[in-house]
């Protein structure tokens, strides 16, 4: 592995003059960007990583080598001549899994997967595997061995490929919101009372009294803006959920924020904008990614349809759909409805009485709420938002209707904020592993998480 | 509230000619950057904040206005005739918290804090405050009431501060993660078992069984080195001590890393380049915060003193500490041997028997292992680290072992990592909130957090 420190040094040691003296300590990653500068000479290197693939012909063997730094393998061929004594015999002990130190000559090569390849010089084994590796994840292993064997499957690069997606998605979130003005903070993830709560929570045993797992840091982010003015945060949030769909994990990374003087029209701009920016950074710096899953980008433009829950409810009774008004639309018709646009829609302005008390309720219509929801193509719902309610006569009045009513008490601190010097704001939430799914278009959201968490799986 | 969106607008606009005619849409902080551009001409701002000082002389009022941009205030000045009519009058009704809209001329003036202020031509109150607010949290108030009225508190500058200095040092850490090839990933916070569970572990239910929240992800991102390399989360970790020390939260921030093929003494230099890194960070783009917590900050030089328990222990009998070898060093001693150095230590190599299955014993001396911890001045262990066992052999013998014995079985997933192309690696530990209440030497690390998680405190 090579370190960003290690590179430097190589490329002010370059800028002195030459390169092919330096001995290298290079990650796979590292030979794809150097490629480029090595031009036709080749450059001594040193790899370390495991093997993926490998294959022996008489004199000559071809080793995949994979070391996670980039989910793409690099080809070291091993020739018997050019290697010291014994040393070539060592790839009859070789199987996948097993960790290989290589020194050789790293070179372009036309034919070799990504045009590169290392000449070995010298081989080591790190570590061996055995034949038990292959026979841990079958080909045709069904969904409970490929998650008891997750650790196994996590070493394939395409499972690396989404992983290393999903770092990037967390690194273009946070780029986009610092450069917006927002500060990021980290509310309880353990707590008393939740506003949407009921039978999706967890409970916890806390010392000797109960408490329960966050569904969304929304209440506290709109507390925050108060101290830090934009703030987001970053979490895991936990849906106790007998669900079983392909959209749903009972512990998911939830992306949220609350914007301080933001109304809601702001608000679904920045989102818009949001989402671009997401878009264009992976098409700019994951396109190996996207074709590794056969996938081209289109980036959606501004603005992105509106379409009232009014509207939408007259829609799909013209695809099939009867909906009476004033209902939660599923996930079929839901997936019916953005499919008819063929782009990411923002389904808006949700009846006042489906909406719990803090979503804001429109100037022109009471009837409705400044609040909204991202509908993606072939998925379904990947952010909510809205504007906040502001008025205090409004929320104790659809806390009492809610049910079970909400006792205002439980919810002192959130009412103080609008006791004094309230403002008008407004936020989301956004499920990363539901985007991932969706732009990688992925099978199942399980595929999208390191170690994922199911109604029926709470290990490894 | 001014994006970076609208303050790029205006430096467009300010390159093609003037300033003084845009009307500006301005944080507390853009006037603070903005300072240094205007000069001398007055610049239009429009402001939004809430109040946080204020006083009336006749014809004449001050108020220091906070958004939350940045934990600074700007002070407004207002003179009545240069208000609209009847404007100058809301200042009798106006208390702290209350949320105003300025209008104003921006202009520099040595005698208001940070040299700045708005001379207002225009003030609207966008929502009141009343004589409630400045009773929510008397000057005298207990730490319960301070607790409760938690979302009251945030609001002051200095808590701000506070929450900033934390929102930045997540962003040092990222950056720094990052420009040393790391990915983040998100392992899950629910978990089935614990290596160092036990009585420490909050017991969830989990549908029709039992589940844990973890105490750390180190294991799992053990497992993710294989997959990227190497790897950091920042996610919360959980603890069910029954401890009312100033230095343990019940939820707290973990920052955690696992490097491929890094052994011990490469870990150990890792950590102190991140140490001085953050430091460097907070010392050049935190100086403010610092000044007002009364704190200048000496960033220790490399290499920080390495003791070993051994050494330790013999230290401490100078010291007038009598601590059995092979026993923990408890918090009051840690501080004294600490302190006695003056600066942070590396205490390490701990008694092989003292230490879980996963640490690595040292090659030399198999009494010891290859861990150690970083023990900051005043405060006590800020990191734990150390070199990962590859050894399956006595990985094994040493779950045996523990007390009670680790069942290798639950950590079959774990024990497979050893099994196909093991490799040297190294990871780490850091509290976030502990380094926060040692860079700002706080009294409690309860003042560290958003909403703080104690033994007996689950809200708000």
């Amino acid at each position: 592995m090579l370190d960003a420190h290690r590179i430097d040094q190589f490329k002010d040691t370059e800028s002195q003059g030459g390169i092919t003296d330096i001995k290298l300590w290079l990650t796979v990653n590292r030979i794809v960007e150097l490629k480029a500068m090595v031009k036709d000479d080749p450059v001594p290197v040193e790899l370390e990583g495991w093997v993926w693939q490998f294959r022996k012909q008489g004199k000559l063997a071809f080793v995949e080598l994979f070391d996670g730094s980039t989910w793409k393998i690099v080809q070291v061929t091993l020739k018997k001549n050019k290697l010291p004594e014994n040393k070539f015999d060592l790839i009859d002990e070789i199987y996948r899994g097993a960790a290989l130190r290589i020194k050789g000559q790293l070179k372009a090569d036309g034919r070799a997967p990504h045009g590169i390849e290392v000449l070995a010089e010298d081989m080591d084994v790190i570590h061996p595997s055995n034949e038990e590796f292959d026979q841990q994840v079958p080909q045709d292993a069904g969904v409970d061995v490929r998650l008891n064997k997750r650790h196994i499957v996590i070493r394939s690069p395409k499972t690396s490929a989404i992983l290393k997606l999903r770092s990037h998605i967390l690194k273009y979130t946070r780029d986009y919101f610092y450069s917006r003005g927002a500060e990021e903070v980290t509310p309880p993830t353990i707590v008393e009372a939740q506003a949407e709560g009921g039978a999706e929570l967890f409970e916890i045993k806390y010392f000797d009294r109960k408490a329960y797992l966050t569904q969304s840091s929304q209440l506290y982010l709109e507390a925050a803006i108060f101290s830090l003015g934009n703030v987001f945060c970053i979490l895991p949030s936990y849906r106790a959920e007998k669900s079983r769909t392909r959209r749903h994990l009972t512990e998911y990374t939830h992306i949220e924020g609350e914007y301080a003087f933001m109304d809601f029209e702001g608000l679904k701009e920045y989102l818009e904008d949001y989402i671009i920016y997401l878009m264009e950074q992976i098409k700019e710096n994951d396109s190996d990614i996207l074709e590794l899953f056969g996938k081209t980008l289109e980036v959606p433009s501004k603005p992105f349809p509106r379409v009232s829950y009014k509207e939408a409810i007259e829609k799909l009774k013209e695809l099939g759909h009867d909906i009476p008004y004033g209902t939660d639309i599923s996930d079929a018709p839901e997936r019916d409805l953005v499919n008819h646009y063929g782009v990411p829609i923002i389904l808006e302005h949700f009846p006042t009485d489906m909406k719990p008390f803090y979503h804001k309720i429109n100037e022109d219509d009471p009837s409705i709420t400044n609040s909204a929801d991202f509908i993606f193509p072939n998925l379904g719902e990947i952010i909510g938002c809205g504007e906040r309610e502001t008025d205090i006569d409004s929320m104790l009045d659809r806390m009492a209707k809610m049910d079970p009513p909400v006792n205002p008490e439980e919810y002192y601190w959130y009412m103080d904020l609008r006791r004094y010097g309230s403002i008008p704001h407004s936020g989301f939430g956004l499920g990363l592993e539901r985007f991932l799914v969706w732009i990688l278009d992925l099978d199942h959201i399980r595929d999208a998480t390191l170690f994922p968490r199911l109604m029926n799986r709470v290990s490894p």
